[in-house]
């Protein structure tokens, strides 16, 4: 029966594996059962945030020919507080009982440039979170509750080179139309959105059209999608929890504290991980109150979001290590964002872990 | 008896008078009776932020002659989803009972440019707040609840035209010194510290001896120091309440929300205004966590502080106009700061406000 | 006879007026004989610059009834070395023999909000820049050497209460459009492009239609335009000369070495004043060579190209208080910009001034 | 007979080496022969810069063991219009006449925590650099051009382990008292300083001592120092050519102009690299106008600098692909920077290359 296994490891620069290697080193992580990392560094998270990819490739020297099956999700920017962390998913084959946290991945077809940001991608994305729901045996759309993807973005040379026309020929907006047509995706295989609903939101720009579980990041180095997909499985062993919430501004608490509630958290169970999106609100109000994030010519309002949505998550778990990761196109109301969180069940071996 | 007012009004920009101007035109702010007005601006609250002055230039064309018995305040830096705006403190004469919250406010004499950060800046500071607690009619320093200072800085043509050695000769440096000078004179004040543990504390730049209620912000404006006492009194009436709290570190909701309910907001009084101090912890971590404050070549450390402190708070309060102030030198712990609430009793007047 | 007079002012801060008033004291400079003002602020030129109305504020309160005659156009950012000054314009009356520098100023209507950024702006622009340069007597097109016009943008309430759709609802790509048209205004004046060709290159956004001698910004405070023309007229009389150069990239110094050497400067003349526009090159090379000012989320191109024109012209020049502005669309090349330099005939009053 | 070699390689990011895989795939470059790589990544060239280490990292994956004996100099900051890119040095064996460029290159003892910013920090570099002198076959210190070194700097762990007091507890002032000491050890061994001069301006801070030759960055991956000498020698032959300048401003092109036409370039020779160093002038001052650099607290002053000297250098010489880097302690005047140029000759083989 399969297990998930996590680790929260922090790190001392962008390209700080030792924790990594430590975990490795004492056994505590098996690279051969490494299925994917997300992690935060300390970048701006924009366009010239070249701490992703020093992160990554660090990652693949670190575990050789392991680091192939991993798919490797590098949020940049650690505003605010915010903490430089890895998250390691790991799949192991245990004796026990469900429910428990169950995690699928997969890869897509390469698209082709001017497939981003259409409706080609839509359907792309949305037949790989199906399967990738599929291979980790969660039974129902319901279950689900965070989909992350990894898509692609044009760059110069990709649009130069098409011989059809892209949606756009500005590299950096055909990253939010990547991650908006991903989440589109993403929500049409939850049931969130039919396909011409979502096909039409991507057109015409619509906010109001959103997904409650999509997370996705756009990366130069690939042309085709990873898709990491966790859910609530009775197939899957151990005392690892997932659970979502919706927040519905960038001081939205309640919803969180609700799902931690419902996780039980801080009695038969323990907070191990949260991700979430945040983005400023297009119409330059929190509730009501003028904020300057789309103003500022200084700082991006990519970076204030993560700043306050780390403050408003770390006043309410009390710990500063959350993967909050800005963009939210689609995911999420406009100036809010999904969070999933990871719990564990304290005694669940009989004693305290 | 003496009873305060205030008003919090959203600005659209620094300049922005138009709020304050209706609340006159309507009568709902009698501008002879202004005491104070704190503010947050929408610049980068460092060396060069301009929006500061260009407030205060603003609010004294609008106010005319009546601004001369007016402390003006303003804090710059609206990080994350801080919403720009005022608060005006006034002094209403109206029958009624105690206790209340009540204000004082005083001046103190110019500094010598020598004296910016010494023990001779302390004790002037020391007097005058014991001089404004009185003014106040505040009967203990134990009600006291918050105390802000506007003090001085050296610039290069203090530094060059001082006959004695100044302090420091970086102007920076001098605003770090002043607040630390004013902010142990308040717990001097205050009965926070002794005489001998302030000098020492200045001197050695020990984080371990702070105030609880100190706020104090440097400006070019002044030589001598602007204060501004809050506390309660039985001597006031009206339906306005103060508390404080201090958060241990950046993510320390609970402090404040032990002050809210010891106000009891949220049933008997709502949350009116709120005021905090927020810096990066010097050691790098919050609950042991790294954080990249201190680091950040691109964006100064109080400006992520105020973000991630204002995402604490507004998390917790629910709302994003609030007044969050970086630079805390011995205002509260390393890493923390002290909070001042005001709330309001609902129903006072016999109906709802 | 009219003659031209200007003062280079440094400032020590956006709203130090203390230089203007000290000329104003002494007799240097006459208010009621003003015309223009222009000046560097030190802001960071982008959206939330608010030096640059700080300067204004401060400058109209201390000319006072002489400021309504007076163009004032302020721009933001002194990246690199580059130094905040003010630069006056003052007509007097006075015996002599031209040709000299000429100027004439006017003020447009107001436009619709939907007219920004459309043919109506170009038209709307050339007329009065021809109107200008009928009022300065200057005699052809051709002794007209710089333009420069304050132009409208468009904001949310401008946008929202527009009974006709604007060109755009981004109200910083507003700033481009109105900059834009208003430079083919300019060229279509000065007869460096037909009418059907400018309306053409505003809306496909051709950067290879430009004008030789634009100089445009957009500001909030306005609906028309204010337009100030410079140029060498028979009519006038003094010292001072004008000429242009076209920088065709941001390190093109030999046009205005060849523009100096046509004013013998150095030799008969001393350079009194320049003003130049700066912008990224769109292809991201500059002779070649990738620069990385449109891939950087943390400082605006338009702060990079300033800091880079700024450089080349102060290694070329010798002085670092040169009006340096960004964001030239259609006012030179792509990746260039229009350059006017203002020089002074030594001896000409028979004496060294 | 020894000749040197230099490629300047342009790079599409910090970890490109696709340009230097070119060279050696098509035997344009010899790895064996490659001595040093200095290159200008485009990070913020400040404390959070990780483009530097992401370019070592990319160039020894690239070269292998190669990589051992090639000292990597990367100077992060690509401000203004400067290009990212790449220079080799490569020492070949080849029969010929000299005087032609020369380099040496050497290491020295790791320093101690507690000696960095020290006079026995300064007397360990001016030993290396002799010696180095000494292995390039340099005759005379006067015919010494350019010393580049990379130095250490302090750590919070290193700070913490250390047995003895360090000079600094402050991570980033380490930085520029490495430099410091480093370029006056450069200094003392080329007779421009003596030691008790030496010892004193680096007490004192004492910015009017200064090498006229002195490049020097600190890294955070040694303790030690890399060592890079260039001069001309006659028991060195090739085509290229090496001399300096000192510019006294940010502005003074007029020193590099004289060294250009010592070397006939334009003429008899091509300029090839230029090697710069850059600062903001303490007093706030270029040629008696007010710079903001020193007072931006959106954007460090070094980057302020870098921008301006590249613009300034790239009117010059008319190309973007400049080696302009920040932090200049003792390496020339305050505010200017020396500056190593080299040329080739043209027709040395005969023939164009």
């Amino acid at each position: 029966m399969p297990r998930a296994r996590i680790h929260v490891i922090p790190t001392s620069a962008p390209d700080d594996v030792s924790g990594l290697q430590q975990l490795i080193a004492t056994g505590a992580l098996d690279p051969t059962c490494l299925r994917a990392i997300l992690g935060k560094t300390e970048g701006n998270g924009c366009v010239n945030d070249f701490t992703r990819a020093f992160a990554v490739s660090a990652l693949k020297m670190c575990l050789g020919p392991a680091a192939e099956n991993v798919t490797m999700v590098m949020s940049g920017g650690t505003e605010g507080g915010l903490s430089p962390h890895l998250v390691t998913f790991e799949v192991l084959e245990e004796e026990g009982t469900g429910p428990a946290l169950a995690l699928g991945a997969t890869i897509t077809r390469d698209l082709l440039p001017h497939e981003i940001g259409t409706f080609a991608q839509i359907t792309c994305v949305a037949e790989a979170v199906r399967s990738a729901i599929q291979t980790a045996g969660i039974a129902t759309t319901s279950d689900v509750h965070f989909v992350q993807i990894k898509c692609p973005l044009l760059t110069s040379a990709r649009i130069a080179t098409s011989p059809k026309a892209t949606q756009t020929r500005d590299t950096l907006k055909s990253m939010g139309l990547s991650r908006g047509a991903s989440a589109l995706g993403i929500a049409l295989a939850l049931g969130e959105v039919d396909a011409a609903t979502a096909e039409r939101a991507l057109a015409e720009e619509d906010k109001s059209v959103w997904s409650r579980r999509a997370s996705t990041s756009a990366g130069v180095e690939l042309m085709g999608h990873e898709v990491l997909v966790l859910g609530m499985s009775p197939a899957w062993s151990g005392p690892l929890l997932v659970d979502h919430a919706v927040m519905m501004d960038a001081i939205d608490t309640a919803s969180v504290r609700a799902a931690m509630a419902r996780m039980d958290v801080g009695r038969s169970s323990v907070l191990r991980a949260l991700f979430a999106k945040a983005e400023a609100s297009s119409g330059g109000l929190i509730r009501g109150a003028r904020h300057t994030m789309l103003n500022d010519s200084d700082i991006s309002s990519t970076r204030h979001a993560r700043a306050m949505v780390g403050g408003a998550l770390g006043g309410l778990v009390g710990r500063a290590d959350l993967y909050v990761s800005g963009g939210a196109e689609h995911q999420g109301p406009d100036g809010g964002g999904p969070v999933a969180l990871i719990a564990e069940r304290t005694g669940f071996y009989g004693d305290t872990e």
